[in-house]
């Protein structure tokens, strides 16, 4: 078999067997197989797509080419979330105790990433005492114990996707809908996964701008899931602005404890309890979507969900107190209010340039070295849809830098405003099952 | 500039500009952007093409990048010859000395090349004594005084080219009508042609097996060399069947003498008076194809091509008297003749398989290193519309070689005979000069 020949095929728009996609991925993970005719694949692969039995052998092939996680010492199906990104996302922390206190097992391993806030990790480590680092029979214990545990990700886990993402990264090759599907899906299933929840996130903030791009990344990750004999469920939300108020690390761990507590935002909220339902129906803890709904909005309204929270915490030797008292957290220096220079309403908050704002405070990290400042960011008080005077607060930067006048410009920026109220902003697009 | 955003552009359907082509040449051909860059960007110009004014900058950024032959010490238009490459093509070896005497000034560069048989260079080599490398000045010198000088490849020409092929080789990316067109128009201008006559071939023996393929090829390349202010004509010719009779380095000298006596096949001699002709038009010495048609035919039939092939070979260092004594040339040890096994009209002579069976008795190179066997080959009796009896002699084999078997078969199989009489081949389809 020849690497230029399966390029050919590809080229040409013919369907890769699974035994020449194996071929390729496991000569691209030796080093046997050039950058120089990966690359070419995958541009080939841009314009040519692949069929779903493609994209789920190239999944298994990444998945294949490192370490998986077992996770088959934890009681129950362990059902995994992702998402494809957005700004002040703090659903897995909300997610995590939510679902464990109706019984679905949370073995979940989380990144530090890069990008304008930190990862679930990070926020995390935003409460004194947090263990990120866990072997893997402590957390074993603690899931099976406590229903719940987040782990920094350790292992190598997806070599050959680390590779190709790198390559992508610099051929312009990233936007391949396979590429991407298989990417998120191959480090999914060697984490251990047993079943998928995606939140595929859709708007001016988000990877895919637009819905139709959304729904078919969606699809093609559902396609994959299913195919791979792991059940997936793809959800498509807006980020046509931040969701929930908050932008940065400790800020968002508040904000997961308010919503945790039934005082969160509305859409937080609301994306929170329809992720959830779909996790505890695929782990067989609920028979519909709406019963798992409704043993969520119990948990929170018991305080059950909180108090998940507390265990999860304490399990992984973190200050629970914080819970109680979240003026515990880290905080910034100052807080500066930027107000609104124009009456309005609010039409759209360009999440994308919120995010770049809270990380020019430090929020976030420019290079795998950078370090976070986990106190500063920002809460919005206007969403889309408000009526803003002028002088009102649209929104309060937490920040440890006396001069942010840069940042106070993009905020006011990404906020587009108009005489006219809006139409009322869809949450959730669409669930794609198939 | 970053070439991963000139990949995204041309991936996207975006024209490049002269700036941006540049960039990426001088940046490829001193290793300072990677080959799995330039593959990606071979991949997506497969897909998304080029237009003219991207072609003829790529091509003279490959121009530019390393040497190129000044030839202005030379009185006139150079015009210069390429054949997109068949079987049995022996038009250099007539074109040179038949366009030369009457007046248009040939300083061709050749190749040796790799193939079936040799290249022009090789084939001249098969005269004792013949010079393939000459100094600039000598060469110049030579053109001056005889009209005609052929020189080997020598100098740093087109460096980004033979990197950027070497590259398109492994990534199945050779088959894009911009890379091939710039390609050899690259050669053609580093080489210091004034003007340009184009021989692409079409048919199973040919590079671009359609019609439409050729044309789309000739038409990329008469665009560029128009663009880059030389004159070009394409012309499309037929290689459905093997050119002339002789396939092998000397039985082909021997056809290229045979033809500039007036005596050469049907076939080679009208293809070397149709190209023949553009080129003197080209080169200003007759005002109509016509009148420069006229002026060939004549040089032949007074005998003038001939004694200007003499005075070449003569220039050249080369036992001129093969000229008069074709026997002198090097004889293969034994010859062998295959016979037909059917009856039946010849319907297609498959020419690519022709040049294997020459191949395989010696007569070409397949790597680098390979000895060329001067001597050996073979030549064809019967050709496509030729009525067969069962018994006739199809084709004699020259060999040095007792075992012949495999390459009997292979020419007896090349041979496709059918009952009803074939239609009358076309031999040039069409003549593309914008």
């Amino acid at each position: 078999m020849r690497m230029v020949d399966l390029i050919a095929k590809k080229r040409d728009g013919e369907a890769l067997t699974k035994e020449e996609i194996d071929f390729m991925i496991e000569g691209y993970t030796k080093d046997e197989i050039p950058d120089y005719q990966m690359s070419a694949m995958a541009m080939a692969l841009y314009f040519q797509d692949m069929t779903t039995d493609e994209r789920v052998n190239l999944t298994m092939a990444m998945v294949n080419s490192g370490d998986t996680v077992d996770l088959s010492g934890i009681e129950g199906i362990k059902v995994d979330k992702h998402s494809t990104g957005g700004v002040g996302d703090t659903t897995t922390l909300i997610l995590a105790p939510l679902v464990a206190c109706v019984g679905v097992p949370v073995a979940k391993m989380s990144g530090r990433g890069l990008g304008h806030t930190g990862g679930t990790i990070d926020k995390l480590e935003s409460i004194k005492g947090f263990q990120v680092e866990l072997d893997g029979q402590t957390f074993n214990d603690l899931v099976n114990k406590n229903k719940v545990a987040v782990v920094g990700q350790s292992g190598n886990l997806t070599p050959a996707d680390k590779k190709l993402y790198a390559l992508r990264d610099v051929t312009a090759t990233v936007n391949s809908i396979p590429l991407i599907a298989s990417s998120i899906m191959s480090k999914k299933i060697a984490s251990g996964a047993d079943a998928i929840v995606l939140d595929v996130k859709t708007g001016s903030g988000a990877f895919m701008e637009n819905l139709d791009d959304a729904r078919a990344l969606a699809k093609a990750m559902v396609g994959i899931g299913n195919g791979a004999g792991r059940q997936t469920i793809g959800v498509i939300s807006d980020m046509n602005q931040p969701l929930g108020f908050a932008v940065g690390n400790a800020l968002e761990v508040k904000e997961a404890i308010d919503t945790l507590n039934g005082h969160g935002p509305e859409d937080l909220t609301e994306l929170c309890l329809t992720l959830g339902s779909h996790m505890v129906h695929l782990a067989n803890k609920a028979d519909s979507i709406d019963e798992a709904r409704a043993m969520l909005v119990e948990a929170i309204e018991s305080g059950r969900a909180l108090d998940t929270f507390k265990v999860f915490v304490e399990g992984q030797g973190g200050d629970a107190s914080v819970i109680d008292h979240p003026d515990l957290l880290p905080q910034a220096k100052m807080t500066k209010e930027i107000t609104a220079k124009t009456s309005g309403y609010v039409q759209e908050i360009i999440a994308d340039e919120v995010g770049i704002a809270a990380g020019m405070l430090g929020a976030g990290r420019m290079t795998k070295e950078s370090e976070i400042d986990l106190a500063v960011g920002l809460v919005l008080h206007k969403k889309v849809g408000d009526y803003v005077e002028k002088g009102d607060v649209l929104v309060t930067l937490h920040t440890n830098k006396e001069e942010t006048q840069e940042v106070e410009d993009k905020v006011r920026n990404a906020y587009r405003m108009h005489a006219d109220k809006p139409e009322a902003r869809v949450l959730i697009y669409d669930v794609i099952t198939e």
